[in-house]
């Protein structure tokens, strides 16, 4: 019995998280939880999984949750109830799915207390990788991804040295916008943009795969996981997200893993390391499939892919910046405030302001996530 | 620096095994080898590689490179000095790349010297797979595989654990005569079924390929290798033999191995297993390739396919049948004596005709073998 502490219950990955736990009652239990907003949602996975701990973003929510349900159900709230929730002494593991860069410091704080993360939130290596690699490596701590592609890369590394790697090659769908030209992008709705043809992700990362910046993000996330410079990380463009990705050895052998697009998949083995367990549900079927495509990737078009190979090649704060001017500016987007092309604007201007900071501490970089937030929210 | 010994040097695998030796000096020596009746090519294989032992068909031809070499170069002769090859003293590692079920023998014999095997001699575990894997598993050998399609699953399953798998997915290219329908196979010729699409191979695999019967010795192979059931062994025809074959685990995850098609890599693979060692050559470029393909496999146009499920599923000395009709049959084929199609018709009558023998030994192997080459070779 796996004892599972998990960030981010409510969004997309949370609630597949939660998915793969009811599927299996023998194997896993969920100890602890943190919601943000969506209390209606957090009382049904309290009576349904009955959490030791659980963590709300306010104040007033723990006490309206504290007085519904009995005292073996501890309740907080806040930056401090997040932590408390990553570093749950009971937990095995701690399942990172929440959004954006405020996932940062509680990673760290769950590595300072030994726990394994299977990391969702890619934006906490994208703002600050050098820190969590540093404090993984110092502690010994197993951070096993969850998203797709590097999940692939994980299992296809299962068994090999990194040593022989070559090359990793990253898939992408396209996003909702693939077969547009730049010109065609003028103008889009949310809506539009909100209708990604393979996975059903959350908001911000279904903006992200439109604009091509998830694909960046995964690029310096895979940078970070696997240690491997960028000029040795490939994107190519994949439309039946059948390949989630795959490593080139130098012996020229590529291994790739496949599935039908299903984010349990990744999330279970991530929870099920290094084994694996029975999964329902549909297989892959090449057959009824007949193709799959290969593309390349578009720079031009895709601006925010060539900005997050620049940024994690400048690296130091540079990714930071990247990070919190994509988050503002796509925050912003959802909005109406600003328009889609807008986003990559921003995420330049943002970039070409920033002078870049080495090596930051985590002060440096909450500050200038802060300030970048705030230069972005300038703009409108 | 492993010093390997070779059998069947001159063939396809056999060449391609040296050009793997030629490349990494450093790292691989050639000790022992044995070839056919090639004695041009073998003169010139002694001369660059220096083997210790070397083991010729012909008793004649072994007394001629006895006087041309110095006497540093052992040279034998016959099924004794392929033995002798095959457990040499000074091998890491076997290459067994002999055609045909006369490897049998002499690879039960490495086994019982407690050599390690890299085997591209399908037929050897075709015709007697229970022995050589209840030898293999009693004496604790590794059986590498050297077929890509094995190479590609045995790769996948690094780092995995068999309990695991739910499913082997082989790829075939689908052979020369991938795109006619049963009708345009009557009255093909030996120079049409020759014309492989993808790979580079020697005569009696490709027609095999062309029948099909090659990827119905391969599931035969696999059975014993990976110990998977019949009926939890899929074959899915892939027109660009860019996937060489796969695993699905019971998670649903899919785990493949891609490449160029080139020989070299699975052999190198074995030779360097659990390790890989940088290779020359083309890489995999998915985008320029652009669609890889899958299409259902067609059972009733491709009987031999059929019929090896059916062998493989009985049992017993029935593949044997099915191994020795098929040898046989091609040989007849490519010698002008019978018509592609009668391949397929020979292999069912020798099916037909046979009384299955349950858990053959050896001995019972080799006269059914013998008995029905001399009952097809009786219908012409």
């Amino acid at each position: 019995m796996k004892k599972i502490s998990l960030m981010g219950a409510t969004g997309s990955i949370g609630t597949q998280t939660l998915d793969v736990i009811r599927e299996h009652p023998e194997e896993f239990r969920l100890t602890a939880m943190s919601v943000g907003k969506n209390i209606e949602e957090a009382r049904k996975m309290i009576t349904e999984f009955n959490p030791r701990l659980v963590s709300v973003q306010r104040k007033e929510d723990a006490e309206t949750l504290s007085r519904e349900f009995p005292s073996s159900v501890k309740v907080l709230h806040g930056d401090e109830g997040l932590v408390e929730v990553a570093c749950h002494q009971d937990a095995d593991i701690l399942v990172n799915a929440v959004l954006g860069s405020v996932g940062l410091y509680p990673t760290l704080q769950a590595i300072e207390a030994g726990k394994t993360i299977a990391i969702a939130n890619k934006e906490t290596l994208v703002t600050a990788g050098h820190l969590v690699m540093e404090a993984a490596r110092a502690k010994g701590t197993s951070l096993l991804p969850v998203d797709s592609e590097h999940s692939a890369i994980f299992q296809a590394l299962q068994g090999e040295r990194e040593k022989n790697i070559e090359k990793l090659i990253i898939t992408a769908s396209g996003g909702s916008f693939r077969d547009r030209t730049r010109e065609e992008l003028v103008g889009v709705t949310v809506h539009e943009a909100l209708n990604h043809p393979n996975w059903s992700m959350g908001a911000k990362i279904t903006i992200d795969s439109a604009s091509m910046m998830n694909k960046g993000l995964e690029v310096i996330e895979a940078h970070w996981l696997f240690d491997i410079p960028y000029d040795r990380i490939d994107v190519v463009q994949h439309r039946e997200s059948i390949i989630h990705s795959m490593i080139q050895f130098h012996d020229s052998s590529v291994m790739a893993q496949l599935g039908t697009p299903d984010m349990r998949v990744p999330i279970q083995y991530a929870l099920t390391y290094p084994d694996r367990l029975q999964r329902p549900g549909k297989r892959l079927d090449l057959v009824e499939i007949g193709k799959l495509h290969f593309e390349k990737m578009d720079l031009d078009r895709f601006r925010c892919l060539a900005f997050a190979y620049e940024a994690g090649r400048i690296g130091g704060s540079m990714t930071t910046v990247l990070n919190a001017a994509n988050e503002a500016s796509v925050a912003l987007f959802l909005d109406n405030k600003i328009s889609f092309l807008d986003i990559e604007t921003y995420i330049e201007k943002a970039m070409n302001a920033h002078q870049v900071i080495h090596r930051p501490d985590l002060e440096t970089i909450h500050e200038i996530d802060l300030e970048t937030r705030r230069l972005v929210s300038g703009w409108v």
